[in-house]
This record gives structure tokens, C-alpha cells and sequence, in this order.
């Protein structure tokens, strides 16, 4: 148990992984007040809005709204997340904080099919974006690879690619002059297993002792928390969760889809296992409950149906 | 990762932890199909019923009509639950399989609480029932420590206590000349961690390297699957589970109750390790499906909502 990091850093998804596959319309007010919440409970980043298309995506309509709206927390990033440049120059006209992000996937498949363009275009995609945030001056903090694990079409995405991916991460780091605070291996479809995170990790690891590992965990078949623990153990320190398990149930009249991990369930692992969080937990659990009003049907979320 | 099983065996108890709190009625002939299905899945053991006051638990008034409804798969054991003579008594009229169990609980509290006896008073009682299994040749398998990790009256059980628990089973199987199939640690209200998992697993297997450790886990608080993976690590082969999940949960006008982990995810998980279950996982999630469909609400499984 000696490789346990000492803090647990956790990004909470929530907001906008919840209310953009809402069943129901929710009023701007109650996104508000669900976030402005979330920022008492000491979490320290807060993904708010996605700055989509509002005819695509209802639910993210008043994202303008919302972050025009919400009471900033000092000592809390609240951000939202653009997949293109209109989105990014709305981003630029509003008050949430400008995180800079690096995004390339695994698999070739999910890659073409999601973005249309195969992984190298997405590579050669990501200089582009560098170069527009330093025109911006937007720092940028963490890479991403999407389906570390695997995807639908594809099937389990190799170690190895895993690997090669990572290094043109890094490759781009030094070409570019910039340096990110880390990688994050995402589960997009939330196949993951804790044999699959150690031997991810542990190869990352072996290669680049020094690099920080973050984990997008969806708990789609059961895992989630299972595959928390076996990264915890190697010393894995930064997470995205959302709050209640937000984020497409099959509760929620989204049969298939699958939240992210729960925060306030990851946040009593980790607190159980002598894990400090910086988050009140009592205030996180009463966030969860929160949204389960809002969003008015059961949340995938644990501790929050207990008595805690 | 050496001390993973070289097989898990599983106890599902889906049809009597299910049935016994479904808030609304469910035909006896629904409940057989069910358990039919379930033994063609590959299960070695299926908890059907509990024999128990039909004027309390509504939804075991029909345990007889189910028991006998049952066409029996040779190969499957069929276990109904007993908890005074009474109960044992129906069991001995009726056709299902006669498993004899010592159960005694680690919290005095809990204890006193649940069956109004002490501690002590509940080993001498548990030597009643052994000698009543012989007079019956009932075989004697497993013994049972309800409440291994803690409950809510005394929070969390010491270690030491469940120490003490395991040897003075261990005397009794010496005083009495039986011999127990191992011991179960039973986190009855879901209060386990996987550290408190690793701590009790570990102390065990010091002082008796050779016994049989089963699990019985609720996923109360989000950790159930991360104390199972963490289980596994220490070799533990033996877990109590049910099909979806079922068993009380927040989906299903319980809140606060909280079913056991759940079957078809826990085998998903073994078999993605390379550890067999002898489960034919794509017949366990169609149970889960048809559980789902029976008990007419949602149930907290996950990979039975996935296009698996």
C-alpha cells in the first residue's frame, strides 16, 4: 500500500456531464445554484457548461446563461469545455476560467468516426489548438487520451498504443515549448478493469516515473470504483467524477449510456483509506442530493441513498 | 497479482434477497422461472427462499409453493434461509437442498439488536443447532460473521473482534468434530472498505493460512466492487451475490437500503482478470434483465443495461 498518493485531486464533471443528457429542461437558476454549491465543498475545479451547438444539444442552451450567472468561488476553476473554435470564441466572451487542453484518442476507429480525422490528422489538430491558446494566452494543463481502454469498434486498445500515444504527447510537449501537468488515460466507454489499469499504469509508469496520471472513469460495466482503487494503489492522484454519478443512467431513460464515477463515493473511498481530498464530504453528498432534485430521477450514486 | 484464485465460486442470492423486500407483488410462477433460469447459468448455488413468518416478509408467504415449484437441475444446489426451528422445520417438508450454517455476529449490539441474545449466548445457541443438524444429517458448511466490518450502531468493528470471532469458531468446530467449509465475513450493513478488506484478509490468513475466506458484501456506500477486487488480490474464492444487483435499493422505494454487489458484474470482473466463475456471463445478464422485468423497477446492475 506504499504507493497511495498523498492527496487526491478530483475535477468535477458534474454540471455539465449531467445537464447535457437531462430528460427534462432545467431552469438556468438551478444550474447556478448546483454549481455555486459545488464550489463550498472545496473541490477545486468545476466543469461547468459545453459550449456546443444549442440547437444539438438542448440541454446546454443557456451555457452562456449559466456562466454569466454563477458567483465565483476564489480558489475554484470553474471551466467549460469547446470542441472547435466557435466554441472557444464564445468561451473567450464569457467569465469562466480558460483551461487549455490537449485531446487525441486511441483508437483509430472511435477517432475517425468521432472527429472525423484519423489520429495523425488529430495530432497535427493539436498544434493548431496550442498555437491559438498562446495566442490567447491560455494556459494548458493536461493531455487527454480518449479510449486508453478501448472503444465499441475496436475492441480493448493495446498497451503498446497506449504507450505510443503517450509519447507523441510528449514529443509534441518538447516541439512546442510547453509542458503539461500530466496525462489523463480516459475510459470513454467504460471498459476498463482493474487488470487493464495496472498494466497501463505500471507500463506509463516503468517509461515515465515522474509523470503525473489523471483517470476519466465511466462506471459503465460495474468497474468503476474497482478501477479507482487499482489506480489509487499505484499512486494515481487525479480524477474526474461527477457529483450523484451524473451523466447518463439507466435510470435517467438512457438505457446503455453510463455516468462517470461517482465524486462523493470516490471521495469516502479515499477519505476511508486515510486518502486526503480537501473535500468536505457532507457537502458533497448534500450536492448530490441536490441534484437529484434538479435533475428528478434517482442518481447512480450511493452514499448519497444512505443516512450519512 | 500471485495471489489471485484460480477459480471463484459464487452464492447467488438474488431470489430470496430479492423477493423478500419487492414492494410490489410478484407471482409465484414469475419467481420459479427466475430460479430456472439461474441454474442454467452455470451457478453452483441459488438461494431461492427464506422460511420465514408470512404474515412479516409478504413476499416470501408463497417460500413453499416456490420450493416446490422448482424443477432442480442436478448439479445445483437450492438453498432456502432459515432463522429458528420453525423454519427448519418447513425446510425439512419441503424439496429443496438442506445446508446447515453457523452464524454468529461481531458487534454486541448488533447483536443483542437483531436477535436479542448476546454474543456468547449466540455460540451456545449455534451448538443447539449444530447438534440439531446431526440429529437431522444436515450438512454443516460454512460459518457466517454478520457485521465483520462494523455496523451502524458501533461503527466500525476492530479486527482484533473478528480474530476473536474466527477462533472461537475454530473451537467450536474442534468441540463439536465438524469441520466448516471456511469462514464468511459478512459486511451486513456495507460499511467495508477495501482497506478494511486488506486488514481483516490479512490478519486471517496470518493466523490460519490454510482457511477458506468467503465474502458476503453490500454496495451501500459505492466501495461493494473495489472490496471485491481487493479481495481477490488476497486470494479470497468464495462470494455471496446477487443477479442485478437485487436486494434493496435506492431505485426501488428503499432508500438507504442497498442490495449485495452484484453477480454478473463481479463474473464480468473475474473473467476480464482471467479468473473462471464457471458462469456463462451472457445467460447472467439476461436473469438480470428478466429480474429487472419481474421486480418492474430498475435495478443497480450495470453491465445487464449495457448493449452487452
Amino acid at each position: 500500500m506504499s504507493d497511495l498518493p498523498q492527496r487526491v485531486r478530483i475535477h468535477e464533471e458534474g454540471p455539465r456531464e449531467g445537464f447535457q443528457i437531462a430528460s427534462r429542461p432545467i431552469e438556468t437558476a438551478q444550474k447556478i445554484r448546483f454549481i455555486e454549491a459545488l464550489a463550498q465543498t472545496g473541490v477545486e475545479q468545476i466543469d461547468c457548461v459545453s459550449y456546443v451547438n444549442p440547437k444539438r444539444v438542448r440541454g446546454m442552451a443557456d451555457a452562456d446563461d449559466v456562466a454569466r450567472g454563477i458567483r465565483k468561488q476564489p480558489g475554484v476553476r470553474y471551466t467549460g469545455l469547446w470542441l472547435n473554435t466557435r466554441g472557444l470564441e464564445r468561451a473567450l466572451q464569457l467569465p469562466l476560467d480558460l483551461v487549455g487542453a490537449v485531446r487525441v484518442t486511441a483508437s483509430e476507429t472511435f477517432c475517425q468516426r468521432n472527429t472525423g480525422m484519423g489520429v495523425d490528422e488529430t495530432f497535427e489538430e493539436q498544434r493548431r489548438w496550442i498555437r491559438l491558446y498562446r495566442q490567447h494566452d491560455i494556459e494548458i494543463k493536461w493531455a487527454y487520451v480518449m479510449t486508453a481502454f478501448g472503444c465499441n469498434f475496436e475492441g480493448e486498445v493495446p498497451v503498446a498504443r497506449v504507450v505510443q500515444m503517450v509519447e507523441r504527447l510528449k514529443q509534441l510537449e518538447e516541439q512546442e515549448n510547453i509542458q503539461f501537468d500530466g496525462v489523463y488515460l480516459c475510459d470513454t466507454v467504460g471498459r476498463g478493469t482493474p487488470v487493464s489499469i495496472e498494466r497501463r499504469i505500471g507500463t506509463l509508469r516503468e517509461r515515465w516515473p515522474g509523470m503525473r496520471i489523471g483517470l476519466h472513469l465511466h462506471d459503465t460495466r460495474g468497474t468503476g470504483m474497482a478501477n479507482a482503487y487499482a489506480a489509487l494503489r499505484l499512486g494515481v492522484d487525479q480524477f474526474d467524477t461527477t457529483c450523484g454519478g451524473l451523466g447518463g443512467c439507466p435510470f435517467a431513460g438512457h438505457k446503455g449510456a453510463s455516468g462517470n464515477i461517482c465524486t462523493e463515493d470516490l471521495v469516502y473511498m479515499c477519505h476511508e483509506m486515510g486518502i486526503p481530498t480537501g473535500i468536505d464530504l457532507r457537502a458533497m453528498v448534500e450536492c448530490a442530493r441536490m441534484a437529484e432534485d434538479i435533475v428528478g430521477q434517482p442518481l447512480p450514486g450511493k452514499l448519497m441513498h444512505t443516512a450519512f
